[in-house]
This record gives structure tokens, sequence and C-alpha cells, in this order.
């Protein structure tokens, strides 16, 4: 059985994920990438830390999965192409079970999106998980948040809210109704534990969308960003929040429109669409749920009313 | 005065290190960079955790020097340019004159190397930073482990030893002669607190070098990884290392050569060089230390006999 640090990271890390034609992967000072001719490079980081992005004992299968999920998704906003992955884990213990299950789970999303890991970093310390995602784009093509333009619909994918709901649930914070579906709980929590980052729609969107964020403060705040960035206002209309059935079930519809509008942890794309483009999205698993406006800041509406909201997304130094 | 999360990336993270043509830097969801034709990018990352790899209470200068000098040596160590870095910070508590200590020990390492912090990451949780930095090199020119052959002569940049004769010091771990020389002493603490990437030698080893290694963990411990990697064994005279005159004035020469041997956090160059490419190194501060040989593992000797020795580097997870 390998015991220190670079046993274990010859035995759980050396063959994680995709195979891609890799200079030099996992095992020296650095890894050597080749990118294609043509293209830029698109960056992100992004740490989750036990306690803070996920309840402690979560199951490290996982925790591997989402560590690496919200990075594609910050990708995926970007319309770039995941390629490869470095993987900075600190552990308070190398427990080889948990080892074996967290690679499983980190392992499997890469292989569905083609992603190598090619690097790395094994420490000593509290549990946290920090990924950085290399991935690419034609040049001059990747998607900003400041591209948008009053007047642009503003499109979320897939149903947001069931994650942050999902959460509460695996946390007990909600009271849930006797006659609640077991299914309907397990779907909620089954989008908490394990996000689908939105890969292959934020590639589709690619000269399509004029703006793109990834919802992983929530849809009110995430979309505010985009906004403000674009120079611009938004408009959302809750009756067209697209929420799942599951969501409703447990939550009720007020519950409902609180946890896609606020609730973080979704991972799907917020977007924007010049109305001539629209019919480009055919086939898009989204939704339009508001507009882009002049002036500033996000007016959230039921129909034709708006409505009193104050949420500007998870903040982790909000005083 | 800002207070939240957004607030302080706007504040204390926006532009740190050079100004490089940088597509899009920070504040979308991921970076946009440009690596220039011909060239592989090479990706390295490395988290450093308060207790364990700093002293908790360590000046938030050197943290953020250290956290980004760690990872030029690795760039250095392959023979890569640095271009761009990434920083997830993780933070129990918000408070600004740390961050600005902390930005201003990170901006001026990066400043030196012509660096551009282009993305990241800010989240709250036990002190723990994680920085990768990408850099370029001309395409198939990296320097790795693996390319050295029996007969290479072994050097060393630096004088190793120091900065963990200067962590001893500064954790009360060794009592000093009552003649020390407070200059000397401070020399050593620095060494550990602001250590530097030699990342111009680096540069210059490329097509000169035939292994490469950076001494994070130890130089014994190190310099077997290499030769290992490469194939063969390494010997090396312990009475040809160079050893700074505050490390002996403060260790005496036994301690001395045992912090050189296997203390961490050098952070300086250990390469091999064919006989006939020495001329080559004209210039560049380094000593040679032994060579590679035949076989495996690891001799160290004084002169011509073999000494006892044994140790495998610094390993986070050893039992």
């Amino acid at each position: 059985m390998p015991s220190g640090e670079f046993a274990l990271i010859d035995r759980f890390f050396r063959d994680i994920g995709a195979r891609r034609d890799v200079p030099v992967g996992v095992g020296d000072d650095g890894a050597v990438l080749a990118p294609p001719a043509g293209h830029d490079l698109v960056a992100v980081v992004d740490t989750i830390v036990e306690s803070v992005h996920f309840p402690a004992g979560s199951p490290a299968r996982s925790i591997g999965h989402r560590a690496l999920a919200v990075n594609l998704s910050d990708v995926a906003a970007m319309g770039a192409t995941a390629a490869w992955a470095l993987l900075a884990l600190t552990l308070p213990e190398a427990d080889e079970r948990w080892l074996a299950e967290f690679t499983a789970g980190f392992g499997m999303l890469a292989h569905a999106h083609d992603v190598q890991l090619v690097g790395g970093d094994l420490t000593s310390g509290p549990l946290a998980v920090t990924v950085q995602v290399l991935g690419t784009v034609p040049r001059s093509a990747a998607l900003l948040r400041s591209g948008g333009r009053p007047g642009d619909l503003v499109y979320v994918t897939g149903t947001p809210g069931d994650a942050a709901c999902g959460l509460a649930l695996l946390q007990g914070r909600l009271r849930t109704p006797a006659t609640a579906d077991a299914a309907a709980l397990a779907a909620l929590r089954e989008r908490f534990l394990f996000p689908a980052p939105r890969c292959a729609i934020g590639e589709r969107l690619r000269g399509v969308a004029s703006a793109c964020i990834d919802l992983s403060d929530g849809l009110a705040g995430d979309l505010s960003k985009l906004a403000l960035a674009s120079g611009c206002g938004a408009r959302v209309d809750v009756t067209q929040l697209p929420l799942s059935a599951p969501l409703l079930e447990v939550a009720g519809r007020a519950a409902a429109e609180h946890f896609a509008l606020t609730g973080g942890d979704d991972y799907e794309l917020c977007f924007t669409v010049p109305p001539a483009r629209v019919p480009e999205l055919e086939g898009l698993a989204c939704t339009a749920i508001g507009r882009l406006a002049e002036g500033r800041g996000l007016a959230v509406c039921r129909g034709d009313s708006v409505i009193e909201f104050s949420h500007s997304g998870f903040d982790h130094f909000a005083r």
C-alpha cells in the first residue's frame, strides 16, 4: 500500500480524466501543453472549502465532482472548450478510500468533458480543493460579461434553484411536506452534490450570445454583475423562471422563486442574446426570463409589476 | 471602505504585477490569454497552508511573496518564462491591512518577473494560498527531470540550506551561538521569508542543461527524484556544497551540511549538464556538486568516501 505523498500521487493522480495529446503531464515540475494555433487560452481557478462551499462530511465523490464542475462552468461561461486541469488538494489525512472516491468523482466528470488532469499539488492541511482549468477558444471569440446591450433577451439554462434547495435539504434547514416524494427530494440533493456544467451549451453560444456568466452566487446577483459589466440594467419576470417540478413540489412556489433568484451553486449559464439571433438558440435547453434595459440595476417583476427584491448574491466577506 | 468580496477584489487584486498584453484579465468568469505562436505552455500550481508551509503569524508580505515564488521556481525549473498568474486565496477574515501587505509582497515579485495577475478566487476559510502560474517556452524546449545521463555533472544554484536554517530560527528550534552576528541571523530568516526564484537562470539553461528540478523538499530528496526520472543514480560530494557564510557561522559545518542536503524551501535549481556543455554555464551563479552515475539511488560522499545518509525529502503524508 502506498503511504507517502509521492506514492499517493502515483497511485491516485497519474491517469485522471481523458487522455489528450500532452507533451508533459503529471510528474515533473510543471505540465507542458501545446495550445492549438489560432486560439486564445481561457484560464479559470476556483476553490471549494469544507464547511464553506460544502457541508463537512460530504461524499468524497461529490467533492471531487464539484471541484471540477465549478471550474468547467466558468470555462463554459466564456464559450471556451475545456482541455486541461490542475488540482491543488489540501487534506487533513491521507485516507485512501476517500482519495479513491474523490478521484473517481473528479475523473468521471473530466472524462465526460474530455479534460485531462496534467498537474497538481498534494498538501496536508484543512480540507480544501483548488482546481484550475485551461480551455481554448478561437481567437477573440470568448464570451464576456460585458457584451450585452439594452433590448437583448436574458436566458438561463436548466432549472435554477434546485441546487440551493438540495443544499438546504442536506443541511436539514428546510421543512419538507410530509407528502414530498422521495424521488423529488433525492433529485434536488443530487443537483447540489453533482451539478452538471453546461459545457456544450457554452460552446454553442459562441457568436450567438452577446454576454454570458455562470450562476455560482445566485441568478439575481450574477445577472446583476452581467448587466453592470455590460453598462445597462436588467429586468427579470419571475413568472418566466423555469422552476423544476421537484423544486415546486418540495419548496412550494414562493420559496422556489426565492431559491431560483438567490440560491447559489446552480452552475447554470445566464446569457443575453440580441433579438435577431434568437432563432439560433433552436434546440438549446434554455428559457427566456427577461431583457437587458437602459439604466442600472436589476428589476424583478411579476408580469408587468416590479416587486420588492433585494439580494446581491453570495459574498464571502459581506459585513 | 470596501467590505464585501467583490469590493475587496476590486480594491486589492485588479492591478497586481506587470501589465502585459492580456485580452481579458481579472473580472470575468475567466482570463483570456494569447500564448505566443511556436511556443508550448507550462502550467504549475502550488499551495501554501498556514502552519504547514509557513508559521502561523508569518508576515503577510512574506506569504504573498512565497506563494508566488514557489510557483515561479517551478516554471524556472522547466526552463520557461513566466507570464501570467492566478491566485486562489482562502482567508479566515477580510483584514484590509493584511491584504495590502499580502498583495504588496505578491505584486512586487510579480513585477520583478514581468508576471501579471489575471484571475483568481477569494473565499473564506482557513488561511491557504494556491497560486497557478502559466509560462511559455519555445516548442519542445522545456527542461524536464528525465533528460539526465550518467556522467552529467550535477549543479546547484545559490546556497542551499539557508532557508531551512532561517525557518528553524523563526520557529526557535535552533540554539544559536552567543557570538552569532545579527546580520547573519537576519539574512537566514530573510532567505526563508523571501526566497528568490531563479527565473533568469532557468531560461539560460534551455538547450544547456540535460535535466532540471527546483529544490522545494531538500537537495537530497529532489536530486534523487531527478536521478530516478533520468533512469540513473547520482553522487554528491558534501565538500563541494556551496554553503553560505551566514549558514556556516550560525549553524556550524555539520548542521550546515545537513540543512543544505535535507532542508526544504530553498527554491534553488538543481540541474545536470553534459561535460561538453559546461563552458556554456560561464557567468551563471551555480556550483558543481557531483555527477549522475550508472545504477540507482543517491550516494552522498565526503571526497572519495560514501557517508551514511538517509533522507527522502519532505513528505506531507509520510507514515
